[in-house]
């Protein structure tokens, strides 16, 4: 591989260039390539000159769940490190659709309903990224400009077989499943607007990392210092099973209440918090280390999750929030102590609902209904610290809740639709 | 197949449209789909509304030989039957070239140099049509109107499987050859002329068959009743072997002198003049048809190869020049008389060219070089009916040449570079 550093001189990499590497690297799957992105960071240290992150905004589906935050924090990251951070409306695709109509989910959409959804999605990015250094642009700016005549230029720049690597377009080449011309077409302008941006780093999740290489590749055919690219995996869900998703039930919407935000956070496994606090925490790497290590030394993990339920909550809400939310959570549960190793169970519920009495049986809480029914009655049981009186709740299959019988008997129960 | 009628209503198929169908498919390659064109000249009888027939025309190349003109002879005989020829100048290509580089006979071409190229060759053309009938068109005029998303939408009506059908792409696609994607978009901005056009049939050689398909698929996308297509195949060259070509030196230029266009007729034998008569005359089937059963039945061929000399000769001078092209023919060659059945001889050249005694030996007109010399010497040795008499005369690779020798001896003689 031929050494591709950041233009031809190369620039001293100090210590505070290697810590900087360290974060942005944090949780990634993909960061290619880190010698040119060093070389990058040094460049701009010695200039003075900061670097281009682009991500591109799909303006079809402005509402995020935290999930979506990934890639937001780690841009936040490079902001607090002094780079520019730019939001790519996608205007001029969102404005075609999908023409073939094969792709229902992908309508044309008017100048007005993409403005919206811009607005709303910015401000929702609003809670992570300082909006006011944020460089928000819209690809119609370029795209329309290109013309006829440009986008056949643009597209001599790139050859079939080449498109055809993307996994998806080569399955469905081999399946002999119909690809549409303009399907080819649109990794080539997302990697034209990294051309117009001069972008040196482009952010996405895991499967854009084909379009964001094209991006590089088109760079470089115009003559342009190829962009590095940094893809971040996709959070996994409450459940500690799937990806984050709406449909799963399994998220934390950043418009939830804080005691919702609190709650659900406290929730979720250990070994998952790990996780989120790599994808989701604004922690340098050296605390979250210094955490872990106090965490295996014998400190309670839910302190642990205490601080990342509070970081959340104060990002979505404010620290007053996420003082009451604390004190709520504790409040609700009694003595304020859930132990820290809760056993967790999956019932599976017929329809989606299950009654709590069902529940609680099939979770091993109590050894029959009618049991299950008699601490209902003495108010013995709570769902989230919550006192349950009703022997007939219906229990939807969701997020997991932490279920008490009695004074010592506990479990995070997760249902799901069977 | 389904059955496709111009149209939902069925038009009276008469003898004069049945005619005109054999006329229209006289020598051609592929002639789709016939019951169709049958129905569109029966509406166009019944309505008066004329047939809109497309040629493209590639700015690139505009000096023609009379092997370019069978496809301009057949729209003459379009034009004659009352229909609109349109001659469509691909300007918004041109003007593009080939972007990638890979294709160094396409450089982009200035708007100036594309309108001389196009004059000239509307110029050329007139020879055989009536031009102030023609519909002279520029496809930039809608190319780009489409802008970059008319581009996306138009390349949303085609799937990639349905272009690498074309040969030359499954061939590149199969042996790992690069094609660039703009060369995926050519077709498509070339059938979308056609759409623009509102084309009822599309003419082009046998090479454009896939690109006519391309334009009658995507017609029918656009919601447009779909074009015809009629490809010619390419015109034997002087030689009788190989297609007529600039390079192969066995063409007809349309600006060669009336002497020479004649000679060259002469010149070819009996078997490539019918082929010819198909494919360069303007005379109707029947006539043809006559012609050939009387020198089947012990005409001289000779007179019939004379009258299409006298109506190639015309078209491109005049009758005149027609008349004494013949008269200078027939004076060249002693008593007027060519044997009809002149042998054929090809003679390999190396370097390019031979001298004229070595060329006499190797036809197997003489024995010896010095028997070549001495026939020289008493004048009795013509090419192309004119009396040789340097003995150190050099003959260059080309056309075929009539050599007399003496006054029996006579071969058709082809020198070809070896």
């Amino acid at each position: 591989m031929t050494q591709e550093n950041a233009g031809d001189k190369t620039f001293p990499v100090t210590d505070d260039i290697r810590e900087a590497m360290a974060l942005i690297a944090r949780g990634s799957d993909t960061f290619l390539i880190q010698s040119e992105f060093e070389q990058k960071l040094a460049r701009s240290k010695a200039t003075g000159k900061p670097l281009r992150c682009k991500l591109g905004l799909d303006p079809t589906a402005p509402d995020i769940h935290i999930g979506h935050t990934v890639v937001l924090n780690k841009l936040r990251q490079l902001q607090d490190l002094g780079h520019t951070v730019i939001f790519l409306v996608g205007d001029f695709t969102a404005a075609i659709g999908d023409p073939s109509g094969r792709n229902t989910t992908r309508p044309p959409l008017s100048r007005e309903q993409i403005e919206v959804n811009a607005k709303t999605y910015l401000d929702q990015a609003g809670h992570i990224l300082d909006l006011e250094k944020t460089e928000v642009r819209y690809n119609s700016e370029w795209s329309n400009a290109l013309g006829a005549t440009g986008m056949i230029q643009l597209a001599s720049r790139y050859t079939l077989a080449r498109l055809l690597e993307r996994d998806d377009f080569a399955k469905r080449f081999k399946e002999e499943h119909p690809i549409a011309m303009h399907e080819l077409l649109y990794p080539l302008m997302q990697g034209y607007d990294s051309v117009a941006l001069k972008a040196d780093l482009e952010l996405g999740g895991s499967d854009q990392r084909f379009n964001l290489l094209v991006g590089r590749e088109l760079q470089r055919q115009y003559g342009e210092e190829p962009q590095c690219i940094l893809t971040m995996p996709l959070l996994v869900g409450l459940d500690g099973v799937v990806k984050m998703s709406k449909s799963k039930k399994n998220y934390i919407g950043i418009t939830d209440a804080p005691n919702d935000m609190f709650g659900k956070v406290m929730s979720i496994s250990d070994d998952l918090m790990w996780d989120w606090y790599d994808l989701l925490s604004l922690k340098g790497n050296d605390e979250i280390a210094n955490l872990k290590k106090q965490c295996s030394e014998g400190r309670n993990p839910r302190d642990a999750k205490v601080m990342l339920a509070r970081e959340i909550v104060e990002r979505f809400h404010s620290a007053a929030a996420a003082d009451e939310a604390e004190r709520e959570f504790s409040a609700r549960f009694q003595k304020g102590a859930i132990p820290s190793d809760i056993p967790e169970v999956t019932v599976p519920a017929p329809g989606g609902e299950i009654g709590v009495m069902a529940m609680l049986k099939a979770a091993g809480l109590v050894p029959s209904n009618a049991e299950a029914g008699r601490n209902i009655d003495q108010g013995g049981v709570r769902i989230n610290g919550e006192q349950i009186s009703d022997r007939q709740l219906r229990i939807k299959a969701g997020e997991p809740l932490i279920v008490q019988v009695g004074k010592r008997r506990w479990a995070r129960i997760t249902v799901v639709a069977a």
